[in-house]
């Protein structure tokens, strides 16, 4: 392969959530382009399938990095950005594609701990793995080729209706998680933007709308290159941009 | 007092955070309406205070629920609202007016602890808090007279701005709540609002804005006629809006 198909040789992403629809297409994608994706999720067996995929692929050989968001504690996500600076050298780019939605329900009748992990898996875990892997990114990006924080978002009023939940909320909160973190990242090296996808077909969206026919959304291979050109980074890159592939 | 002048006779009002600034006005404003209050927070002589006001104010003695927040399991919710139908007979109002602010601070500054609080105590915990309580709620309010569930929120374009951490995060994640749970109210016993207010004279305020001169801002006092309004229902009464007092 041409070193111009290979635009992401030579750069690291870590891909969190990595056996969804979203994470294992990014992986996908950034590792035909060269990149040594790191796949961290909490279901191993899943993992390797996404590992496998890779490997058929041609593409570098991925990491798995196992992890379950919902126990996950500050210190996991220190010895997580150790193990990557001590494996990898750096780090220059992060994809938070793990979500939490286990079907639409109200509130009042949810079970407490349902919500709970939802705003924890959605909102609170990838706000505290964003901050221990900072200084990491910082280091590892420079202003000619800075490194990428990327988000992923939901469309907040569907999200604000009833029956969303955890989810929704968590979503809510992650706006401006993304929001504060892209403002106080201006001007380093880390970008920092979010993705909306338009509807896809995924597993959480079929359990949200169960009437629709997930045949005829589009597959989230066909978003992953419009994700992935998020990691292909310059000094001329957006910064605090939310794309709607 | 004239009858016309206790508009909240009769009426029990939950004021979670009783011992901050909006807290301790609305408590004290509502109770001189009428209204049996119950003082809930975490500092139980500052609980006391509130407590003695009230009391000085000649107005009903009110209930104190000493309970932090941050600790609280959903046990401890299902026991609040336990203890409110058996000792009340019943709850016309809650108020959300608990918030936690430590400082401003960039994410990658913060203690990662800090984080997690703020979002808990500011979107979590509420969120719980509100849950536990809806049966309760459902069953006090009428059609003539719904109960009434109130959220205070913050201008989400201020929160959003660098600096303002796990408390922006959190506003922006209770926006969402406070959207879901109107919607799936709509059209019961229980009325959903919130308050936006303009800047006003509390510690948290003095914290994030160490330059402003707070003799200029109106004080809590000012702004509680108006949420104290939003207790006082009626088949009309407002839902799914947000006041701006």
């Amino acid at each position: 392969m041409s070193e111009s198909a290979q635009p992401l040789a030579g750069r690291s992403l870590l891909v969190v959530g990595a056996h969804g629809a979203f994470g294992s297409e990014v992986a996908r994608a950034a590792a035909r382009a060269g990149a040594q994706v790191v796949l961290l999720g909490r279901r191993v067996p899943k993992l390797g399938q996404v590992y496998d995929q890779l490997v058929a692929d041609g593409s570098p050989e991925p990491a798995i990095y196992p992890l379950d968001l919902e126990g996950a504690t500050p210190a996991d996500y220190e010895q997580l950005a150790d193990t990557l600076r001590a494996e990898l050298g750096g780090l220059h780019g992060v994809l938070h594609a793990a979500a939490d939605f286990k079907h639409l329900a109200s509130i009042e009748n949810s079970e407490p701990l349902d919500l709970v992990r939802a705003i924890h898996v959605n909102l609170t875990a990838p706000l505290m793995l964003s901050r221990a892997l900072l200084p990491l990114l910082r280091e590892s990006g420079s202003v000619e080729r800075p490194s990428s924080l990327v988000f992923m978002l939901d469309d907040l009023d569907r999200v604000s209706r009833a029956y969303w939940g955890g989810y929704g909320i968590g979503k809510h909160g992650l706006e401006g998680a993304f929001r504060i973190l892209a403002q106080e990242l201006e001007g380093s090296t880390v970008r920092v933007n979010a993705v909306r996808p338009a509807p896809t077909r995924t597993n959480l969206r079929s359990r949200a709308y169960f009437g629709e026919d997930p045949g005829l959304l589009p597959p989230a291979a066909e978003r992953a290159p419009a994700i992935v050109a998020l990691f292909r980074t310059s000094a001329e890159s957006p910064h605090a941009e939310v794309i709607a592939p």
